[in-house]
């Protein structure tokens, strides 16, 4: 039997140009949850994803995995939830939940993960993203909760499909699904950490912007370092960053070395890392969330002398995307976009492109005639 | 008033050749210990320095930064030690006691730090370094000792002169001073992990060997990582290593992906970080304590969806130095030393040079004639 029929923007080729494309969602099984898409986030790896940039992009192509909707249906074991709950899907639908990254609340690093968009089920059917009416996603009970320790006892609405807090507007979730998670991840090792964490924030776009809004609300000292002065003041009283540091500006980086605890490097292209390397404290931790097409460099004395770390990390785990939406509600944060209809998305791409947006689109869906 | 002669083996000029160079040493004063120099273990860095190939070099060089000694004089505050105790003194002679490093027992990351060899005091003297018939070096109070803790009670002896074990040969815990403990220090942090650590060693030189050594004491499972098969023997046999891995090997490095915790890499010339990396699992951290002249060039994808980690380590702390001495003596193991005199001093260079030594020189300057 079919299950309902849905309508998406989808790419056809490495043009990359979206078009309507009407697909059939799978008939809600006992674990899933069908969802009518209201917002999704849009994002770099959207683009890279439509033209074919990684990965090898299967086509037609409907991107998409910052998604929020309402749930319209429910399989017969999905307890968690109820028709006209809003919810959220991120990055990722599927993991084996076996290996000991699914079992540690880690499956992000599941190698056998299932992405949101351009991925497969095990029967080949491709998957498809949030830029569409309508979704179909399996829910999988968590493991013990710690998102509930850290904000809300027996929240428990972790993997694959996520609650959206009743005090969160759903567009102002949206872009925490990705892009906020992948910020939160790495820098939730310093909360509980007793002093003034001091944190610098490489780039300001969708992740980083986000990275400087979270940071200052886990009361870090927060610089945000950028290749011009052009975001000085975007930085500073828009997003209350508390320093700006410009890194062709010898002085003052000169001046700021030794002083941060960590960096979160949210630049995505080739960038030299030894300048950066030098602002960190002794034990001071590079943290690179975005993916860049060539080597990265570094100097090993550099890293010995001030036992300096460079790590990587990827997006969050499930658990860690109910936990920013909890912590967004609660502490009344605002995430910074521009929301657009669908007749608008190849546009909003466009702009994404030479970063004129502020600081993330997200399309409206629900609001959109899709075909 | 002056203090006593010393005679030493020093370099004059780059070609590094050692000739016996008679010296002064400070008057003992009231914090100093006054040690006959009994043993000193040789080193790589010894060599570079002597050549004037870091940091520049100040002629007459005496090098030795791995000094065993007995005592045979106390300045009036030493309270820790006896005249004939036995005592070692490793890459560092003082640091401010007063930044955040020396307040957290990390002095050698203290900026203000004096090394042993080719340092100089604050009036300007040249430091002198273990080759040599005598040394006078400040003690200073260690801050709350966790070596106690860890190992015996009240030991209290770091910082910068520290105890050498009475169950423990001084020829044996020469070499721990300086190429154990940067071992240990980054290996310290695996201990009290409830299951087996799976670690790799890279390069088996003075601190890799002492490095399979350690993580096999702490329960590790080790395997050898070497560019060719020739160390295979040394390292399961002699090195008791579980297993050994040669990196040109493709087969055997596909099998051994995604499977260590942590990968300790000795290895002083440029490598291709590349392929250890894949052999982490997630969370994985390869740890670098050998400056390499050139650039390291690393995958950020690689990093990033595999979670992975790059830090730099250098030496280890007095207390972790006094630690590294009572775990060598309470766990009965045993270096692999070769040990010289005086007269064959510059051979031994040229042999540590072209890595024809298991695993490291020691210089018996005791039973050497310096003049």
């Amino acid at each position: 039997m079919e299950g309902r029929k849905a309508v998406g923007l989808a790419a056809r080729d490495t043009t990359g140009f979206l078009s309507p494309y009407t697909f059939n969602l799978r008939k809600t099984g006992p674990e899933d949850v069908a969802l009518k898409v209201l917002y999704c986030g849009i994002d770099h790896t959207d683009l890279h994803q439509m033209r074919n940039e990684i990965h090898g992009t299967a086509y037609p192509l409907v991107p998409g995995h910052e998604v929020v909707g309402e749930v319209v249906e429910l399989g017969s074991e999905v307890k968690k939830f109820k028709v006209g709950d809003k919810v959220g899907v991120g990055c990722m639908i599927w993991s084996c939940g076996k290996c000991s990254d699914c079992k540690s609340n880690s499956e992000q690093y599941c190698s056998q993960k299932i992405l949101t968009v351009n991925g497969k089920y095990e029967d080949g059917t491709p998957t498809h993203g949030g830029f569409s009416s309508a979704m179909v996603v399996h829910q999988r009970q968590a493991l013990p909760c710690h998102t509930a320790a850290l904000f809300k006892p027996n929240c428990g609405d972790c993997r694959f499909v996520v609650r959206i807090p009743e005090n969160l507007a759903p567009e102002q979730a949206a872009p925490l699904l990705c892009a906020g998670v992948t910020a939160y991840s790495p820098l939730k090792q310093f909360i509980g950490i007793n002093k003034v964490v001091r944190g610098g924030i490489l780039g300001l776009g969708g992740v980083g912007h986000l990275g400087v809004i979270i940071a200052k609300a886990l009361g870090h000292h927060v610089t945000v370092i950028s290749s011009s002065e052009r975001k000085r003041e975007e930085a500073l009283k828009h997003l209350g960053a508390d320093a700006f540091l410009v890194s062709s500006n010898a002085a003052d980086m000169e001046a700021a070395a030794d002083s941060f605890d960590y960096i979160l490097d949210t630049v995505p292209v080739l960038h030299p890392l030894r300048s950066y390397l030098s602002l960190l404290k002794v034990d001071g931790k590079l943290v690179i969330v975005a993916a860049v097409p060539q080597p990265l460099q570094f100097d090993a004395v550099e890293l010995i002398l001030g036992k300096k770390n460079i790590s990587g990390s990827f997006i969050g785990s499930m658990e860690e995307t109910q936990e920013i939406l909890e912590f967004w509600a609660e502490k009344g944060l605002t995430t910074m976009i521009e929301t657009v209809k669908a007749d608008y998305v190849n546009k909003a791409f466009e702009r994404m492109e030479r970063n004129d947006v502020r600081y993330r689109f997200v399309l409206d869906l629900a609001a959109s005639n899709l075909h």
